[in-house]
């Protein structure tokens, strides 16, 4: 799938990889308008990270995946920037977790519902994989959000108690919130909208948060639910590195 | 030629007015594939700035003004995001300082360069200006640049002892100044290769930091050269407005 010129030797490797991704995701009319200058802003934000999964997040991510595998109902939503980024990545918790992905975009039109959906299931049938794949066929609504971006699907978003909303815009996870779930952001940018209000908010790349999680379960470690979690503690440590980084120039 | 849907007193106008015009300019076919990309790393510097002019890049832009104003054959570089956010801009400081502008851009097309040539030259003639706009006919070479990125005017580029360069490569940056030249960059992060290296850099946003220039001359205001003037201290007062903007979270 990952066909670019850039050997994985280069320093930044993962950078273009990503850069690539999106312009895959680009030329099948996978994107909103503004998912390339989205994109822009979260590398700002992971350069000052240096590019690593920082200790916080590290915690922030064993807490949210020990979270998901006691949902109830778990759920992983997928905007197009995220199918574009991670759509192996996603399908292979999914399926490490026994829960649907649900497609969920905000600025939503039925050809780009079709080319993220298709794009999903193009890999999840070339990874081997069966993940129950929703988003195809909406019959509910997000309470408190308005038109196209408030449709989900009753048995997916509607009915879970935990969900994964990487990426994610400030009101609809804010929606969400406010119907009583267990919310868990992935957001380089630790001052956005998602990330302060997020139950768990990991400040971490997409990729590099995803790949720890399926890391943990292919390992087969002890992941338990950290009953002194503090997401407030969280955003303040990924800020405080972010201003190591600055500091030391 | 800014027909966008927002008011401007929308608290994110401006912000909102630039993504409009690279909008326009994708269409025109003026961008790189990495341009939307490029912007939106700006876009959480400008962000970490307050999307204000700080004190330290006021002082930097009165210093760069005046160099301008002295320089015996100042040119002012343009490229596709600099042409899509600010050729009304440039052609108004351009016509003020009265010298040429040059496009000059890092992924060489005929089509990319038609099509900011020609934004450019319907803009120039849409304000009722005069400014030479060269890059059409290069026939000369920057030193220690390969390929069609080093093309240039002898009358231009090559033969400029002060050059503005906003929103500029890191080594395009780095074969100017081994030319000798006076090398003003605008880069709102000031960790960059060119915001590091150049002569005199500006930390603030492309169009307001050409506003501010404009508004200098306009008012006839005593702008000299700051014979004191120290380009490391801009930078690190750059970065302490940014780490201050981040404690204040």
């Amino acid at each position: 799938m990952d066909e670019i010129a850039a050997d994985p030797s280069h320093p930044r490797y993962a950078s273009l990889l990503m850069r690539h991704r999106l312009e895959v995701a680009q030329a099948k009319g996978m994107l909103a308008d503004s998912a390339m200058i989205a994109h822009g802003r979260g590398e700002a934000f992971d350069y000052l990270l240096g590019e690593v999964t920082t200790p916080s997040a590290h915690k922030a991510t064993r807490h949210a995946l020990a979270c998901m595998m006691e949902g109830r109902r778990t759920v992983l939503s997928v905007n197009g920037n995220v199918a574009a980024l991670a759509t192996d990545e996603m399908l292979t918790l999914a399926d490490a977790l026994d829960c649907p992905l649900e497609v969920n975009i905000f600025y939503r039109t039925p050809e780009r519902m079709e080319a993220i959906l298709g794009h999903i299931s193009e890999r999840n049938e070339a990874l081997g994989l069966d993940v129950t794949v929703l988003g195809h066929a909406p019959n509910a609504s997000i309470p408190g959000l308005k038109g196209p971006r408030a449709s989900c699907h009753k048995e997916g978003i509607l009915d879970s108690d935990v969900i994964l909303v990487p990426l994610e815009d400030g009101d609809r996870c804010r929606a969400l919130l406010e119907m009583g779930k267990t919310v868990i952001v992935i957001d380089l940018n630790p001052l956005s909208r998602s990330a302060q209000e997020g139950t768990i908010t990991i400040v971490d790349e997409l990729s590099r948060a995803l790949t720890n999680m399926v890391g943990l379960l292919k390992r087969g470690e002890n992941v338990v639910v950290d009953s002194k979690y503090n997401n407030e503690a969280t955003l303040k440590a990924a800020l405080e590195w972010m201003l190591n980084s600055l500091k030391q120039v």
